[in-house]
């Protein structure tokens, strides 16, 4: 490509609304353009990275089996109501009605159409297993986009929907996916970790994320190094840190601790250790008919609440914190001095796993300015129930038994789930097994969001003078940099020659004859990432060199102008 | 691709609702299921037609220097009022409202999108000329969708948009994209023609439709086959088929011609040709604040109206057809014996232009049952205003002088525009010229019916087997029929072994590897219209044979195996 024939647009200085390093090098490289609200046009040099993260993810989909077929943006509301998600669904549902007062939905994925394709298509055991995927436009009315590509509105997804004739044949398809999508993100050149997940709302049986690994991520990715054990925060598995309970060795003493309703002021108090502290937490559970229950959530001071997890607790699926007049009506003292021992109602109480096992422990007394020491399960109070309520921290023990684990952040960018029949079942999806009889479909589905790919390649590699994309998806892998292409023809002479090697050599080359300084040349490059630069001057001409250098290089390399076609593909495929 | 990594899905009988062939064909070969109305989820046979109708649109849009971007499918309404086009586009332009109630149109077309984007992105003369496309969903709510892709409601759209200094500049990059699009739709294999056409409510000051031929289209393409002469009927000049008027030879005459309300039958009644008689259409224009006018427009008996250019008589912009009670009051006489001498009421007249060079022609006389004979201009009534009203008919002279007009019919399929500052003044684009002042932008627009192309190509190009696609656009170029795959080792041995010689010459083959009886299997093919066929079985292996046939040949070649790769890219090729 030659740049007089492409659209460059750069730009000094970032719009006011873009937050995060991502946005801001996007708007700056001219890669896409704000519409509206979480709406963008891919600018010309943002729709070529978006072509090659599409050719990647479908030339290992199609390597993995899958079909693609392209299924529509707008989709009858009947199909959604079917699986009950049209009512399900909050306002993140784009809806239409049509020009008959007909309702549709936008598509923000494709469950619903995919399976209303395969209950029609498949009629018998010997069609199965089929995967089918798409790539294609969506849009979800998020209440609050931001952060350009990585949180918009209508953003590209392919997703990749799996049927099975059992649970045994959707988890083998499911492992397939997983790889494919290991094959996919290894080839995107980016730094990523496939962690177990909630499968939240979406429900059936088990998932995973795939993660782009960035400080900037919104998600916790836990991971022991010693083990292959990975999870997202949310699902990370947290163990009691003492594996059985101490005997009590203090009396309980009711102590006054005035002005100290957090758990670290208590213990500098005390001149205890945080970890010997107890924080209290207090839900409510409304029940139709009856009266609303109070439960009290025990954690260890050092320690944070998983809501997650707290939803799996039985009985606590619905629950919400309590008010505090609730908290003042169950514990007649207010949030600061809680603690499970002689509330004023009855409650009930949960403990983590680790306060389980705490003995001679510190907690509030449920007088305001008191808390009490040396509390101890069995003699002071009741055996609690005893759940996994909270999010690990770093050093932890890996659940597996192997090694400490570990925490760094990062940005999803894929996830694979195990459906079942969540909705082959509402939709009934059956084939006929070899003895005739209908069966549900055992559905897996499979997403990658292809736009939010960039976000997050560049959240993992930029640096001040912009973005350093890996080759696989850099909208081009070289640039040549011509210094007087229109002034010098031994230079335009060698930069045409390189130019036509390299496109021979199957490089996707740029060569900028705009005629720009050098300077803002340079600069135009180094900001849109292009990782590979050679630049032609007479200077080095005279020696017979062409200078190469790669983006993460400090210095540039002098290279004969013979090697260089040679050079440039071995450092591409570096 | 091996048949049996792909999805193939044929139907004996096509759904009731398919009304023309490529409805049909597509729903039977698998290519296309309907969704909802006007809406289809390409399955991966028609998808893979898609992606390559596609493909070549934008490697000739490239050629000619057009850059691709993307623009969103929801685009915010606050651009589409700039224009006044919300307000003017009736319910075919879908709008959905946001959670936060503000507005949005689903994309039918771009041109505000894309003007803002340039209105932005282009500040000086040194930028221009630039032209910017896109190959996106597009979705016009259709009061009758039908034909499956041919008038969908959700379908897939290439749309091109130049922008210009000056009138010249437009209309060279108008050159430009016509002839790009002459190459796309050669290499698509589709007899095809340019036509020029009415600019419509689009707008602006020129236009060419570009047709796929087909003797099911919509349109009449008027051409001379002795000139480049070519346009839509619409379009289409008529010329006075006497170049001059006659003299008056005979008297007027009131004559009886009861129950004669059709000039066939009072051309009968009399014994006089029909291109003698002239008929009368009565339409009227309202006036605001004032009387309706009443216009008679007069054809030769043997013509047809042509709205669209009564449209652009001076004052008929705005025309109805006149009701009955409007004839009765003007004419005293009720439709079937009006005419332009003696009306009740004073009226304008227009006279094509043959009926202005008519001498002793038949009219109504403005009384039931009578029409004059022997009527002349100038002598019985005032000479009238002249005008195109008509469309032509097949042996009118060619308006160049060149010849005679043909007529065939044509399938819309593209559409290039001079747009000039329809859209730029009312979104103020404007560039600094070298003087540093701002102009308006002159604008083109150029759009290709991706997903229409597929229904137009099989209209052109099928037998009762089914589909014969051209191999440029075809799902497979080649389809390997082995004769027992499974069975015999020689027939798999040298299906695989041709299977791979033709990947590796870089040809788009198919193996049927499925297992299906011969019959069904040649059945699919043909159905599908792969465009060339390979049989391999074992009784042509005994003699070193295989067997080759063309999807329109009506017999088999016998080919010997070491030949086939080049007898198959050979025949490909031609």
């Amino acid at each position: 490509m030659r740049a007089s024939r492409f659209f460059i647009s750069t730009l000094k200085e970032a719009p006011s609304d873009a937050e995060i390093v991502s946005h801001k090098l996007m708007m700056r490289a001219g890669m896409i353009k704000r519409l509206g609200s979480g709406i963008y046009t891919y600018m010309p040099m943002g729709l070529r990275v978006i072509r090659k993260v599409e050719n990647i993810i479908r030339e290992e989909m199609n390597r993995a089996g899958a079909v693609e077929l392209l299924m529509p943006v707008v989709q009858p509301a009947e199909l959604w109501q079917e699986t009950g998600r049209w009512d399900k669904m909050g306002p993140e549902l784009m809806r239409v009605k049509d020009r008959h007062g007909r309702d549709y939905a936008i598509q923000p994925t494709s469950e619903e159409v995919i399976t209303d394709v395969v209950r029609t298509e498949i009629k018998s055991y010997r069609q199965l297993p089929i995967n089918f995927y798409h790539i294609q436009t969506k849009f979800r009315d998020e209440r609050r986009p931001r952060f350009g590509l990585m949180r918009g509105r209508e953003f590209t997804m392919k997703d990749a929907y799996s049927f099975d004739r059992d649970v045994e044949g959707m988890q083998k398809s499911y492992k397939i996916m997983y790889d494919a999508y290991v094959a996919i993100f290894n080839r995107f050149g980016l730094q990523f970790r496939a962690v177990a997940a909630d499968n939240g709302a979406i429900g059936g049986s088990g998932s995973h994320e795939f993660h782009v690994i960035a400080d900037t991520g919104e998600d916790a990715l836990v991971y022991s190094p010693e083990s292959d054990y990975a999870a997202n925060m949310e699902a990370a598995e947290a163990v009691a840190l003492t594996p059985t309970r101490g005997a009590a060795t203090q009396p309980l003493v009711k102590t006054p601790t005035p002005g100290k309703a957090k758990c670290e002021h208590v213990a500098e108090l005390l001149g205890l250790p945080l970890a010997q502290t107890v924080k209290s937490i207090v839900l409510a559970v409304d029940k139709e008919g009856a009266e609303t229950e109070i439960w009290l959530l025990l954690l260890r001071g050092d320690h944070e609440l998983n809501e997650v997890k707290v939803n799996k607790v039985p009985g606590l699926s619905t629950f919400r914190f309590a008010t505090e007049s609730e908290i003042m009506e169950f514990f007649g003292t207010k949030p600061g001095y809680l603690g499970p021992i002689g509330t004023k109602k009855p409650i009930k109480v949960v403990a983590d796993r680790t306060v389980a096992n705490m003995n001679d422990f510190v907690c509030g007394a449920n007088e305001e300015d008191f808390h009490y020491t040396g509390a101890n399960w069995g003699r002071d109070l009741p055996d609690p129930v005893v759940a996994d309520l909270r999010n690990v921290v770093a050093g932890d023990p890996s659940p597996d038994g192997k090694g400490a684990l570990s925490i760094q952040r990062g940005i999803e960018v894929g996830h694979v789930f195990q459906l079942g029949t969540r909705y082959s079942e509402d939709m009934k999806a059956t084939y006929l097994d070899e003895t005739g009889k209908p069966q549900l479909m055992q559905m897996g589905c499979y997403g990658i969001g292809v736009t939010r790919i960039l976000g997050a390649a560049i959240e993992q590699n930029f640096d001040e003078k912009g973005i350093i994309w890996p080759a696989s998806i850099a909208p081009f892998e070289v640039v040549l940099c011509p210094m007087g292409y229109d002034r010098s023809e031994a230079v335009k002479a060698e930069t045409d020659k390189l130019y036509d090697a390299l496109l021979a050599a199957g490089v996707d080359v740029v060569l900028d004859d705009r005629g720009e300084r050098p300077g803002a040349m340079f600069a135009d490059w180094e900001l849109i990432g292009v990782p590979h630069r050679v630049v032609i001057g007479d200077r080095g001409l005279k020696d017979g060199k062409l200078e190469y250098q790669g983006r993460r290089d400090t210095a540039a390399t002098a290279v004969p102008v013979a090697e260089m076609t040679a050079f440039v593909k071995a450092r591409i495929a570096a």
